[in-house]
């Protein structure tokens, strides 16, 4: 590429980088957010619903706008960006035609918000500890899984055909468990009918609760500790690194004094063997 | 002003800062909470009725001169302080004349019995604590509000139609978004009949139960750390301040020793030099 | 007292204190334990009803024994021992005979088992630890039985007369808070159907819950936290006390070292001097 | 044993820790865990099931000839070490004849898919910390199972005749009082009924849920706790190690020179002494 080339695209970084633009791009996406809000109600539908459609719809052209500008400013690192790759997505989303079998889609558009948290330092912060804290827990995280796995195949393969709403397919029997887990109407919804049938069910349900609950409490609060670690971590950082080096001038300052006293007492030595 | 009124303003403030009167505005407190507790019961009321409303008009009429003579004694002051400010109003909504659209306003006199709260300086301290810690969490509070927006615009938009009392508007979602967040009955109340209508409807509940209650179980943990820290580092720093004096004089006691060595030396050479 | 009734009271001290007499009661204890629960089953009682009965009335007869033994040996000191003064009251309540009104004190008997625990000095170490972090908080529990009272009273007033099973009186107020605070079908139970009345009600219910549930998990975690200390404060206070002591060996060395330099100095001087 | 044998148990154990084989065996858990969830769909057991059977089967005769393998090699060790007796259980499980009253045992052979755990050391070593947790709470699990055995005691007894289903025998209280502590229902489903008939039941309810959730809580915090410490620990000891050998470093300078000084200083003494 050319020199102009080259200049341009530094400029168009300049200008996405530029906190007015950035304050314009958040602005956009807090009255989406309202937009979407009041599009949810009939009344306000009815009277001012094309209105919002067109407003709706021209926020949607800035933010390609916008996407376009951060791809030719940044090229194969937008991609690379996490955050950059959830904004493609989530403006993507918008931009499907919402009909037919895509018309789950339409709901979706308000995924757009979530951007809020990419373009606010702090929230992205916040975000990429709870996230950053995942795979050292990766472990426990398998663990999990495979009890559930384990606990899905023996409920499908026991209680499948008796009850099958519940514990029907291996899918349904992961919903129930979940549903179990979380404690839900376990004994009276749950496991009070199946015990009717299967008078030893208890011994299936109650050590899966123990054994899921603590499992998934642990890993909740290994990365609640782990999130706040890594906040209080640059803090303390600074701190131990300013009393080290306070405490390593003290030892140079003691090291100089012996050593001056040394110099002295061979000065010393040597002035009375000359003496 | 002349100095009059200054010297009565001064002795208003002694006597509102009297352990004598704040002792005695205290009891009136306990007492209108036993009171306004009495008033539940029918049965006391039928008999007791007029007394107990005399006796909570009498205290209450001792509130607002207590009020009216802080006020007086600090002026603006007054109303910078928060927790005079909360006196002022649960006072206030007391006063309002209980009749017509404001009858509700009669049952929340019992709000007065908060004051207990900004009257016992330990209580004070603890809501102080509870409360300090909200700011630095400002990014999880937005964060768990933003997943709840999204999360209400989207069943709002799809399972609105087909269930209006539970999503029938942005507000309805809200509410049983929050049940669902308690984990109150959302499988068997909410989620399974929804799922009748929309199979794949677990793919929205299931991941906002474990996003909404994972971040307000970390808001949660993380107030009730900050808290404890809080009430834990006056006494830590008192510790730290005492070990680091201590250190610092054995450190003031090595160089005061180093110093006299070299100074001692210094005497010593010229000595030599000389003799 | 003469010396003869003193040589009494200590050999009975010795012998409530021998290890063999504690380990025959607290065998006692556990076999109690076994029969009450023996007793629960019509079929074992049909059959063998009388002489578990009588069983159980030998070791009662063992167990006021023992606890007079220990009154005569430990006299007053006895009194102030709460572990003591609780063993007093759960065999107390076996004694008292259970008929007319009294009746259900029989199915209280099995509290003696509870004797476990103030038998076996590990446990008396966790639940004494449990109930020491209580002093501490109670600013908080204070806290949070204030919340309770004024949430009772404005829920009685409000919805007393529409739902008198849950809010009729100030007593079904607090139970049914209670329940609201354990979140158990709070929303589909409670509050949906008093929001049919009450549009408004959720302005209660929500803050009610966020409040209550938070300041009782902050209750729990505070005593958690404070129960692990006391246990981990001894051990670390050890490992502190060594470290301090190592240091202190250090320093003293270095002192010592320089005070020597200073009198070799010092004499160095004195030498020069005289020659 | 002469040196052929020994030579071949040494090759034994050679194979069956190399990365390959342990690696062939984690492949073809993970293929068991696949083909026993297609098991669980009638289509596809329909179309497939002999071949699925076979493969099974199959897959089972290689994990018997490596536990096989294994006893050869390791001998009594094997029997010591619980990771290779978990692998002995499971494994055994799947052999034995399914049918019958053991039919139920056709549905564990999914246990198999736990192996995964012990297969990989990351895993093995999350599980290790939790289960290391629990002998030093051994208190605290057996006080919750004495506040449960209490509690189930006096409910039959007291509930017992009323209400059968919940109460009747010593089992269907315990099971009921597991309901009553994760808060399923507790109010409404069980607690509300009961006090239809003993109106102070709550008096009973509301103090075991307080005691037994706070409890639970208390266990299980403190599992968590100590496993991450487990974790952290041995960083931390590092960290420690390293730290104290600089300052050890330190101090040996500081006493080599002060040393160094009083050799000096001594010397200068015997030289003036001389001269």
């Amino acid at each position: 590429m050319n020199a102009t080339s080259i200049s341009l695209q530094q400029r168009t970084r300049k200008l996405v980088e530029h906190p007015r633009f950035t304050g314009t791009i958040l602005t956009l996406i807090i009255l989406t957010a309202i937009i979407l809000g009041m599009e949810t109600s009939p009344t306000i539908v009815a009277q001012w619903g094309p209105t919002l459609g067109l407003i709706n719809n021209l926020f949607l052209a800035v933010f390609v706008v916008e996407l376009v500008l951060r791809i030719y400013a940044w090229r194969t690192r937008f991609f690379v960006d996490p955050w950059s790759l959830f904004d493609l997505i989530v403006v993507g989303i918008s931009l499907v035609p919402a009909s037919g079998p895509l018309a789950i889609l339409r709901a979706l558009r308000v995924l757009r918000v979530l951007r809020l948290v990419s373009a606010v330092p702090a929230m992205r912060k916040v975000v990429a500890a709870l996230l950053g804290a995942l795979p050292g827990l990766g472990s426990i995280v398998v663990l999990l899984l495979l009890i559930y796995y384990v606990a899905a195949v023996i409920a499908t393969n026991i209680f499948g055909d008796n009850f099958p709403d519940w514990f029907g397919t291996l899918g349904r029997s992961f919903y129930t468990l979940f549903q179990i887990m979380t404690l839900e109407s376990w004994s009276m919804g749950i496991s009070r009918p199946v015990m009717d049938t299967f008078p030893w069910a208890w011994a299936f349900f109650i050590p899966f609760i123990l054994i899921a609950t603590f499992t998934m409490l642990n890993l909740f609060i290994a990365i609640i500790v782990n999130t706040m670690q890594t906040f209080h971590e640059a803090e303390q950082a600074e701190q131990q690194w300013e009393k080290d080096r306070l405490e390593q001038a003290d030892k140079d300052y003691l090291h100089d004094q012996l050593e001056r006293i040394q110099k002295q007492l061979d000065q010393l030595s040597r002035n009375l063997e000359k003496s």
